[in-house]
């Protein structure tokens, strides 16, 4: 007999993407960036290994807040640091969304926000997609209506499209909050700067910022909230005391303090983007123009399953995903490959692959 | 109008002890090791922050885990890696106790029980300790009994002491899990083995080890749950899926790796809470006999408070605790100091401090 809530034991789980753990692979499957963090990272690293790692961290990241303060406008108070911004988003879900509560978000989208709503033992609901990736409001207006907590990827997973200021303010919940999930952000043509924390919708609003996409950082599990002080306060009693290390705390700060670092990579995978984009083009995929640092290619003929493992095969990972009950898709399933831009030699490696394999 | 869930509105949320971020404080409040961590440690993340800090670390901590199996005698499937055992403790909340089940746990004891309860909405009850911290079986046993979840810290805190065998198989619930928190078990003069796990109770246990005290780690963050494979899979359906960062990874399997420094410095903070505890009875405090890196003291004066107010202005930390709600206390309120073990010269200054105060 099983002591686990049932709940818990109904589900499977989150299931992320693969990571070999051998050597040789060239990875386009989890939207890493291919370029290592700024130099002053490893500079700050290497100093804090050094220091006094018997002692706990400082439990607010003051010194990380107001490196933050001064790369987003925002003062130090609107800003909290996590684990990851999957942490932040599970201390979203537990402030916010009690079991008789409802959690939405955009469907097909980052499977997450349902493990984290199914983990909660909330009731969620999906909001669907049309064909282009857009809302149709008189279809999820009355969704966005009931629910307590909508969580929105803003540029969005799988697709990489990003949606419009009117759409934002159309899926914050009248009496709830949005969470605005920048984890792309930065990949962005025209990058954000938060401005909906300032709008009419500000106080229901929280952003969610990571460091694993634009700043290289994967490995320090780093993330940050921004939202109103009001807003933060309560979050904070929600988190661990001390949810971020003091070896993360030092490397963010140093990585968010080298903007032009950042931006120097995201400026190159743009440019790949570009190029990718238009050889998936020529080769018979349907790209969606992405804002994002991965494209979604899907190919009339469907094949997506066999050419992710014929991909495999050659050691070239990108993430084959399938989004079933999607109604205007064949078969109800919309499946696709999602291809992580990595640098300008690993795209040329996949782009080979793919020659043979198409 | 507050969007927060009225629970999280109702409470405080826990506050952690004070850690000051300017230098010069001899600090014995929050049972941090006074010694630096094994020199390994320095070098696994001195080479990590050299490493690929783009990628996400590995989602289950492979390397970690056949660590500490080696150090535990226990299988890697065993093992469940955790960002602080902390996190931890909130996932075996999350995973096991629904609204309507009940959560239970010592008191006086680790006010983080609590709290995790509170946020998450759980129904909890306090087992009250008896004067000389044991416990009455035939008080708390029924609410054992009722019990989803009892969390039980062995040795516990504020006391220092650490209860029996005997004690544990009756603190589990017949329904319900126990989690065994050995936060100090490396302290205790015969350290725990895990022999519980084997136990008639042995697949409603779970055990739970932090690197922040006994490893000199509080600074990475990093803990482990030690439980039946069956549990440990229910577990890592709750945990994000990157809870641990590449540099707490490469930290903590390198700390577990030299259990040699690890002993030497409980050695050393041993012998010194042997003669902390002698010289704190001369001075006239009645101190618990511990198995754990602080002792925990009371004066018959009762001016606990002024005490460490005394203390604090001469830049000395220790804890000041007090616990409403104890039956047989003076008025009902059990207070005292809780000081960590130092080194011998920190417990040097804080005796001549203390020897000028009391």
């Amino acid at each position: 007999m099983s002591l686990f809530r049932p709940e818990i034991d109904r589900i499977a789980g989150y299931t992320p993407g693969e990571q070999p753990q051998d050597s040789g692979w060239t990875k386009l499957n989890t939207n890493e960036n291919p370029y290592p963090p700024s130099p002053r990272v490893v500079e700050a690293l290497t100093a804090a290994a050094q220091g006094k790692l018997n002692l706990y961290p400082d439990p607010l990241g003051t010194k990380f807040r107001k490196a933050a303060a001064n790369a987003t406008g925002f003062d130090p108070d609107w800003i909290l640091p996590g684990n990851g911004s999957d942490e932040i988003l599970t201390i979203l879900t537990r402030s916010f969304a009690g079991p008789t509560d409802q959690i939405a978000y955009p469907y097909p989208s980052y499977i997450l926000y349902e493990t984290l709503a199914d983990l909660q033992g909330a009731r969620h609901e999906r909001l669907l997609l049309e064909p282009d990736w857009s809302f149709d409001f008189d279809k999820v207006g009355p969704q966005i209506e009931r629910s307590k907590l909508v969580f929105v990827p803003n540029p969005n997973s799988p697709s990489g499209n990003r949606w419009t200021w009117d759409d934002l303010i159309a899926l914050t919940p009248p009496k709830g909050m949005l969470v605005l999930d920048e984890a792309y952000g930065d990949f962005c043509d025209a990058p954000h700067r938060g401005e909906l924390l300032n709008s009419t919708v500000g106080k229901q609003v929280v952003i969610t910022r990571t460091f694993s996409k634009s700043y290289s950082l994967a490995g320090i599990r780093f993330g940050f909230a921004i939202a109103h002080p009001d807003i933060i306060a309560g979050l904070r009693k929600m988190k661990d005391s001390y949810n971020c290390d003091s070896l993360a705390l030092a490397a963010a700060t140093a990585a968010i303090e080298d903007q032009e670092w950042m931006r120097q990579n995201t400026d190159r995978i743009r440019a790949t983007r570009t190029r990718l984009t238009a050889a998936l083009t020529e080769l018979g995929y349907h790209v969606v123009p992405s804002q994002t640092n991965f494209v979604w290619a899907t190919h009339p003929g469907k094949a997506h399953k066999a050419q992710y493992e014929a991909l495999k095969s050659r050691k070239i990972l990108v993430r084959y995903m399938s989004f079933p009950d999607v109604d205007w898709a064949t078969d109800r399933r919309l499946d696709g490959l999602r291809i992580t831009i990595g640098t300008d030699a690993e795209i040329d490696t996949f782009l080979s692959a793919l020659r043979e394999i198409v």
